[in-house]
């Protein structure tokens, strides 16, 4: 359970230590996930951004609760979005790199995707998004997958069973990064029965993230094509 | 664990009661899971079956060593397969009913799939076999999409993520019953994962059985061409 | 734990893609489940298809809540009911099939029953209800079992320890499918004991569903009935 | 995992010390629970007893491959029961007191009922068997419950969906101590499930001992047993 | 998760079957559990026992909101104890038999020891309590065990590690039912570990309810009294 | 669950029985732990020991909506922290003994350093603080780890992976008491994977509390420096 | 539990379906799985590529008691390498491409991380191996840093807490994929802890791999350097 | 399941890096931890260390199979004990300080307290036994209680329900290490269960090792004797 949203501002703010010298070190700058912070801190760190445009930050699993109980002052800083639950003062600047594809099997998996999306575009990578491709209809794969391979990395969002993961690690050669989604109930488990057949997938060199994790999957994807851009 | 091997007779073989009326009730005679039982307890049931042609018996989970330590005057009264693991001494009169379609993911689910075709063969059920077509290379279940269809109940077996019942469940109308398989390791968890994605199939009225449960599968097809026989 | 409901339609509506060949393919047309899809996204969809009389739609999972939150204008297009929390605009065509037996063990499980008799009823397949049916008073099954063995084919419906599956599954030679409910505290474990029980159920041949899944079951007895009705 | 079976008797055997108040404090003597205790130690204890005919001690678990690798001196002294894997010396005195019912619902089971019914034997109380009863073939139990009520405590004895427990439940007012079993595979998950089954049973009063546990559940009798007694 | 609490009643209250037989089956009536069940089948239950005397029945795990929404003249039919959750209008007649002892951990434990005390008091059987009896200050159970060990069957009543049930297993002959509850946080996972703890006690012939099953643990108790009862 | 909040206090109070003797006993006095206590006993002991200066008493998990429903008299009485939900009157004097360090990985986990932190002030024992020191960024506890080995034990919080315990144990020879917290989402599992983590660490001699528990890992440093300061 | 070595062929060996396109459909062509695959199929598959040099298959999980168990005729066709537990009759052609790093936390690990090498070295991509660096000693780790960072890829292997794969995350920028490995006993549970704090680790974008599945890892690299050579 | 038992030496040893800094960086040195490890590797280590008398080195859970199968020449330079499975040619220094207190609950145990009593032998620090105290019979730990409260710290050894830990910890104020057993059946769940009692004991301060961590639960101590010496 998440601690309770403090009323008051009595957490001693400066013994939170940012970690600047992150993006240098592993080209990802730092990011503030919001769950489970203290109310008033995510406040104070909320003002604290909200007129940084040199060095943006994002802020992830940030509830629409909290956001809309900011002052407006700040809120209008921000570009929030409701479905990945992300806000950030502006991205970076857009590189001229390779698309990443982010393909999820259903709308219910769009709080996943999106938060992908939204992180690839802060960071300011380009990509594309291939929406309700489950294979329950396998033509609505077939009809996406020359366009997903002309992407020159894949994020597959899932949950349930996740069998769109191993039928797109099947079809396509590009690095792949599955995400198990917790949208379900009974046996889907919150998401760990998506997770364990994603690890388990009969396709080949497919690596998982943790459930939910659209962000962590974006920066997979980002460090794939650095890499590769390197090489070029 | 299962319990010691006896190896004397000291069990009180008159507490073994036999649901004989059970055909009649259910149309599915009772048969000998023989895991766990007292070693002494199944030699007895394999003497006293041996020679019993009217009402042969099916024996399942019937391990090729306990079978190979039988004396031969025994051993030779059955027929006793080492992939399913099953023995009985004649089939039942074989119906004249449509087909079911085995359908497995692997040559490593075998022996789950041959346990299911034991099972018909044993009960008197048509049925045909469609193995190795995992979904990592799906050409391999498109070749034989029609002819699964044409048959009128569908089993499929797969372990690890079982996307071959969510891709086949999308792709035919017949009744159809998933066995997850034990095969794998690590986060396939024995099966647990397999069962799990087969029961929240993105696949509409996937039914699902047990573990490794092919004689289950091929009673509950039994169960639906029984039916659907009466109706004609 | 679903994802905020959105006040605002920021949805790509368009990313949504129906499986309208579904029917034809398996003989199931799509359904919307409801639960986890975005607050907007529902209701888009709710209202798209509150005068599509020719192509009815069924959503399931529609918490009343969100239901009672429509404006009157789309509320009244729909039949809903707030046991199953499901909803339609019109059924399809009643076909002249036999019944499908649907017998619970108790008042808590009809929210999972009555999800599989409204789905049903929508999709076009008589049905008969037994409920409160548990084994701890075995006169209530016994009296019914004759109605019950006269429709071909059975959805058992139980939570808890889940006997009444084993028991009726001893004493009915039709199709059956077990959907395992999530009531009970404790070591019923939100469904998942029940869902074991019936999964190594000593009766042989019964196929069990997702946990509360009413609409699954549903599902899995019109594959059979569709194909013995195709045999006759 | 067990530790090693140690060959040579370096175990400081002054450290084991007996409850010998243990009787006079709760009217149950300590027995010797063999599983993973070294193999030094056990048959320095197998010896220290045989001769011990006063206060004749009750091993469990005391595997076939242990005790036939005692000196015949010290096997010819035991009475020893491959089926339960218990061994003792001689009986307690036999009790005059009413029957305690051991009821089980397959001959898999026997290790378990007949570890009960062995336990009962040696602490000299009178009980009767009722074996095979599994509701799969409901007719065996009817046969049996008028002479089950007429015991004064039942012990029911059941693996996988254990629904023996809860249908005995419902027809008797004794008081009734269920044993699940581990037999069976996948999800039967070693007797975990039977477990559930039995402690969210929709039978009232019906208390539950670990899996496999026949040795408690005859003590839990007795202890109703020596209770009901004191009263008359 | 409960179904939603229903506002009108398009329940059919003539599928609820009630088991009025079963008190003289077994010697305990049927009692309401009220988790679970659609808000309006409750009011309706309770309306129409309001003014039951002769036969009146007892409700469990009926919520103060529930309770409290009800019509001022059905509420004061009723006797309702909010720590314990149960409501009944009138308590069977009491009988004159033995005591039996509720012993609990602490303070927390409250709502699940005082169910089983309001169950005794409803089906009329004498019993004693012993609060705060944890073994962290051994003192307190020390002081209270003669008088527990004068009562004829004992209830024990603890969650986190469960400690005073081995401890006071150790210490009486009587019939020792344990509770276990989900009090506690992390790995006391709900009363998980306790059960367990009790399941696997060092003590012998312990025999375990549920989680939280106070209503449980005094029912197998009443089967223990009348057992001893019909003895003397 | 907790149960419900009880509006009026029907409850025994002279039930609750204090453990006084135990401060003597073992150095540590009782603690009054809030959560699923019912509401009016919570508020009745906060009355009781509003004025008690003598022999205060802490309060632990005391949800901020518990203690701000309180009387304003007796609020003032205490000092409340919201973070750590702690409240006491008094804390006992304070020793003259070496530092206690508490290092911990993220903002998030200040809940629970924090009431590691209160619980030290409450008992009188002097601690330093390192917070957000998480290996992520491996420079923030290099920078400190001298000041940390110049204390005389370490508390160290952590959750998700948990890493910061095996990097810190590889890197102070202090006793180090891990704390695992519940913080995260998908596989941090509330806890149990950084509490596993810490089990199993690659580095010597860490010892481990229960999820959350700040207060159990001050009880523990307290138990070591007593201990020491006995020996100087 | 895997299914019994077959003695005999009477398997049907032309239900095995090589899928022959995948190399060109995803640039890594099938591997053979002996893990649970009946011996006399895996005799015959051996039997079968033994002279196949210009499509040569790498057999991955092929046990020392299986390989050593074949003809000599065979045996001498293979390069077989019993730590990881690989065998193939020739390597693909080695590419010209940056190297993929392989870091492993101990000695126990190296059944995983030489099984990733080993199939780099099948598949023709060079590779550098850095064993022994877990974090208990962080200095062996920071000694290979540069040289880690000079490859295009990592793979990092690791068990029990697998705090390495956070460190080094934190660390490198290059794409990194993680592989649990089941070393260790008790709260390691097989690997599930290693994986489940690689899957919430605090270092952004790593994505793992199925416990002990270095075979993946290594394919999941392949992915990467083909991509990034195609952008070259 | 371990890796298999090389037969041959193809591993590299210069792999394998000591970390030799240890014992002066946290006091304690590094120790070889055998199961998992290569055979070949292990035999090696063995030969290494057989003669190394300044910096001897600790072996633990070598197996008897293992070190019965060295040479003759290398078995003769080690101590090496069967019940705890270490091996070393010479312990370090004995210290002069207090003792240390292994309590453990029964001779099931003794594979675990003897490993902490052979480690903390090796390490050259007092320690004292106090075997069989499990708290069936609570008399045989309160006739100990005064001496193991003369040592300075208490290691706790328990399986099943663990009940020990807590009732030893409201009876000490000393620091407390407790180890859980993997002893036991079914849910004792290899330790799980003792673990999590330990972990959520209702006496305050008790830290917690891995499941039969007895090596473990020695540095613990170790950490805080040599604490404790540094103050005096």
């Amino acid at each position: 359970m998440a601690p309770h949203l403090l009323m008051a501002l009595d957490f001693p703010m400066d013994s939170v230590l940012f970690d600047y010298s992150r993006k240098e070190r592993i080209g990802l700058p730092e990011a503030v996930f919001c769950d489970g912070k203290p109310y008033a801190v995510l406040v104070e760190l909320l003002k604290r951004f909200a007129h940084e445009k040199k060095n943006p930050i994002l802020f992830t699993r940030l509830s629409p609760e909290i956001f809309s109980s900011l002052p407006d002052a700040i809120k209008v800083c921000y570009s929030y979005d409701e479905i990945s639950r992300t806000a950030y003062v502006e991205t970076l600047p857009l590189k001229k790199t390779p698309s990443i594809a982010i393909v999820s099997a259903g709308t219910a998996d769009s709080f996943v995707s999106h938060e992908a999306a939204r992180t690839l575009e802060y960071l300011g990578y380009p990509y594309l998004m291939f929406e309700d491709c489950g294979v329950a209809g396998l033509w609505r794969l077939a009809g996406k997958l020359e366009a997903i391979n002309e992407c020159d990395c894949v994020i597959v969002v899932a949950g349930l069973d996740a069998a769109l993961a191993s039928v797109l690690g099947g079809l396509t050669p590009k690095p792949i990064f599955a995400v198990p989604t917790s949208i379900g109930y009974g046996m889907a488990d919150n998401g760990r029965t998506a997770l364990a057949s994603m690890l388990v997938s009969c396709a080949q060199g497919i690596a998982v993230l943790n459930i939910d994790n659209g962000y962590g999957a974006a920066c997979a994807a980002v460090r794939v094509i650095n890499t590769a851009q390197r090489l070029t």
